[in-house]
């Protein structure tokens, strides 16, 4: 391994130009760990795909190489690869227990065994070949996030992880400053640093300043009151909690996963629970409403979610009454900007009131804002900077946020999912690139659908499909049934009858063209239909249907 | 018409609980006008359709009252139904010259004659039936946009179209404030106004104020300027012209929209344009870098839009150069965040400068804001009021600002659609519903694609679909060929033969089992290939496409 020697290798496999599936290698020789295993949801053109991953290839690959994969937080863009991952490899997992708590359950649904999992805490050090890795406690939008300072032969790399500065966090726990300085003291080799609010100038504000705005919004209310927001928010949902102590009220919670993560925040202490407060969501009609706060999930709209199905009238237990107050407190994730549109209308003609703006407060980010930003690479003053979380803006505005700190910029490197970013003790150059890309989840399948499925997808979600399927006598060569023409997604075709006995007529003159100049090759056949009728559809009615011939012989 | 004597009503057909397709119908006795005719663009889940406009079943049925439609301005939510209209009703069109400058344009592409087309100015006033309709001055995002004052038997009614106060507008046209307070001196019956900036507190800013922002960016422009806006958004376009002049930059205009608009507005003296400031984009070689600005559509990341090809690489005729300005002068309309997103990550990686944030100033509303609506609601003192043009929340919002300066709950009637709000000297009330609704255009289909059609797009765009054909002998009941089965969107074929060979066998078991059973029925045979093939699906990899056995009689 003498070629490896003194030859630090940073590969981004995901969250580069995008929000999501962030995963990082970090190698030296023949020592390799990574840092977090995230899922991302699809993008608006990838139809019916469940969740994205990153492609590991390179894992697989160099699989005796890999001593420890560490997480910084519980998030699914983080460690929601994991179950797929930790199916194919066979690697020890370090996280902080809340991390690992969400983790388990994760990995108890797709039935992958949580053996592998070891917990840390924030101020630990653990040995990975020759890597040394510390946790940092960082502030986030989920309690129990940490930043990574990893001691390489080369020196000390330190990887934000998702992070904000949070001088009054719910749970008092201070980002590490102290550690960022000594570090930035003995010297940092290269950082890694979350972009996603990288365009934002200022500060982000404390968590603590929504819990402010729900005591005003709980003063004010005179029915029921009822709290939508993410699930893994444990801060959120330990100050909604507060308020409703403050006022009188129990709480419920609604929503699997946010039962789910209650419970598992709840059972290692990460809530704080005031004796007899929460109640049963079935015990709510027990209580008058100006003493019940339901929690619930759906604040970005999602279709199935409680509070959509709430808004909709449709959810089994809890039915929205005129003077109920509901609370939005998230903000939408971009892309889902009309479907929490739509949730908001649909709960004010159920006559709620709804707290939704983002003007009102109560919502804050858990990333760091530009000034945020700024303070941590002053003091950890790195030599080589790599933004990561980020899409492509984020990463070029925390680039040009680096240099306006006065970092040159042949130190920054924008990469690429799969860049090779090599550091030697005489500089750092990206160098080469290995495989990374988007594995597809749908349903059971990882991987198995294409772009040509996808395509495919796109054309039939468009026009819908004419499927064309004639019977023909092998022998003779002489149709014996059809055409018949069935058609899906493509017109209603009760009413448009005309139009498909046309279509039939012309299918019918063009077998009758092939049979008469004597063309038996399906494959000829059946281009000269689909052509012709893609015409005809075109001129007739300007649409596309798919369309697909299907010659049967007998 | 005894009956209908005293009796006025309000019937809005689009624009309620929605933004866009407005039209408002105003009927007293047997005189009938219809106030705009407005296109939507899709909702999410309407797949594959191309655009939507306003149920006009009841026109069609009251079309002997039709005394004529009234456009407050040239925007597509305003105009853009008429083509479809016009084809089915002989009714004069009245607007100002600019709305129905564009209108007219509309009007050739689809060949609708526009021989009904009539200009008016701001100012004017227009009889039909016994109807009296003025047209008031006031601002918004596109040149020439008029209020209107309608005076009927039982008193005035005023409808705001879109607007905002522009204390400084680029065309020096302020809003006819003074016309306002005369209406308010005199009694306003109803009011009409604008909600789509209901949630926003404050005053929206002049568009002058765009013009400050663009003097900055070109003074630190080194390169070439690019600005995207809207393409009818003539004082943008105006200022951006100022601006060139100011800096010694030549104007290219590309995109089809944007030349048609600009031709319009410069013909009839809408935009100022210095004399040899305007190429043509094909001269823009012949200039240094630095005395260029292109002007171009595709601010809402539209995918064939000039500036998406240019940032994509793909445009024939501007390439992006590192050190290019873009300015996108535009905030994205709900939906299309993701889309203006990707466009800006394209540009930056070509190099390219963007200018695209919120809060840069580059963009203004075309909305009132609240205090803006405050205003209005103060000067014309409306007797009742019913808020407009907006989703469901922008109208509760309105209806609150309205109780929030004195108006009596009641006096306020939030509808919807097909509402016919009734007003008699006595009192006023929502009384009964008319036809009105979507019609969905896709291609040259005109309301052709109805619920089932739209289900049957989602289901394929999700997982695809299965065609199991079968050949059988009619006569003696046995299946002569097949079961074949094709697939799309479902899977990769070659890499999953293993799954379509077992679902083949699946289907073979079911025809024997028929078969052995002397079933003959198709529909059951039919259902029981779907049944056992969905099931056996969903269990071996959790997707549910379309399944569709299609049997051949010989």
């Amino acid at each position: 391994m003498a070629k490896a020697n003194h030859k630090l290798h940073i590969i981004p496999l995901g969250g580069l130009g995008e929000i999501g599936k962030n995963m990082t290698v970090i190698r030296y020789g023949d020592d390799m760990i990574v840092v977090d295993a995230g899922l991302m949801f699809p993008e608006d053109d990838m139809l019916g795909i469940d969740l994205v991953i990153p492609d590991i290839s390179y894992l697989l690959e160099n699989r005796d190489s890999l001593r420890a994969i560490f997480l910084t937080h519980g998030h699914e863009d983080h460690i929601g690869a994991l179950p797929y991952v930790l199916k194919q490899l066979d690697v020890p997992v370090y996280g902080t227990r809340l991390t690992l708590g969400i983790l388990q359950g994760r990995l108890k649904e797709a039935n992958v065994s949580s053996a592998s999992l070891r917990a840390v805490k924030a101020g630990d050090n653990v040995q990975a070949g020759r890597f040394s890795v510390g946790f940092m406690r960082v502030n986030h939008s989920i309690a129990d996030a940490v930043a990574l300072s990893i001691d390489t032969p080369l020196g000390t790399i330190v990887h934000t992880g998702d992070f904000k500065l949070d001088h009054t966090p719910v749970d008092g726990q201070v980002t590490d400053f102290h550690r960022m300085a000594e570090l930035g003291n003995k010297g940092v080799l290269a950082l890694m640093a979350d972009s996603t609010n990288a365009e934002r100038p200022g500060f982000t504000p404390s968590e603590r300043s929504v819990g402010v705005k729900f005591d005003e919004h709980f003063q004010q209310a005179q029915g029921r009151i009822i709290i939508a927001t993410f699930s893994s928010n444990v801060h959120r949902i330990q100050q909604a909690i507060e308020a409703a102590h403050r006022h009188n009220r129990k709480v419920a919670v609604i929503g699997r996963s946010m039962q789910n993560v209650v419970g598992i925040a709840m059972e290692l202490g990460y809530l704080t629970v005031p004796e007899g407060i929460m109640i049963d969501i079935d015990e709510i009609g027990n209580y008058p409403a100006e003493q019940i706060v339901v929690m619930t999930t759906g604040s970005q709209g999602e279709p199935m979610s409680a509070l959509t199905r709430m808004a909709m009238g449709e959810h089994r237990k809890v039915e929205i009454y005129p003077g109920d107050t509901v609370i939005i407190s998230a903000t939408p994730i971009p892309g889902n900007e009309k479907g929490v549109a739509k949730t908001v209308d649909l709960l004010f003609r159920q006559g709620a009131n709804v707290i939704y703006e983002k003007t009102s407060g109560i919502h804050v980010s858990g990333h760091a804002s530009q000034e945020e930003l700024k303070l941590v690479h002053n003091l950890l003053r790195p030599k080589y900077f790599i933004p990561v979380h980020g899409e492509y803006r984020h990463l070029i505005k925390h680039k040009k946020l680096a240099e306006s700190l006065g970092m040159p910029k042949e130190n920054i490197f924008v990469g690429e999912n799969g860049s090779v970013i090599e550091i030697t003790p005489r500089g750092a150059a990206i160098n080469g690139k290995v495989t990374a890309g988007k594995v597809l989840v749908d349903g059971l399948g990882v991987g198995d659908i294409g772009n040509i499925v996808l395509r495919d997808r796109r054309q039939l979600s468009q026009d819908g499909i004419l499927i064309v399927v004639i019977t023909v006598d092998k022998q003779h060569c002489t149709v014996v049934a059809g055409p018949d023409i069935v058609s899906r997604g493509f017109v209603y075709v009760r009413e448009s009858e005309r139009l498909m006995d046309e279509a039939r007529d012309k299918v019918a003159a063009v077998l009758q063209r092939c049979e008469d100049s004597r063309v038996t090759e399906w494959a000829m056949i059946k281009s000269s239909v689909r052509e012709t009728l893609s015409r005809f559809l075109y001129e007739k009615i300007r649409r596309r249907p798919m369309i697909l011939p299907i010659i049967m012989e007998v």
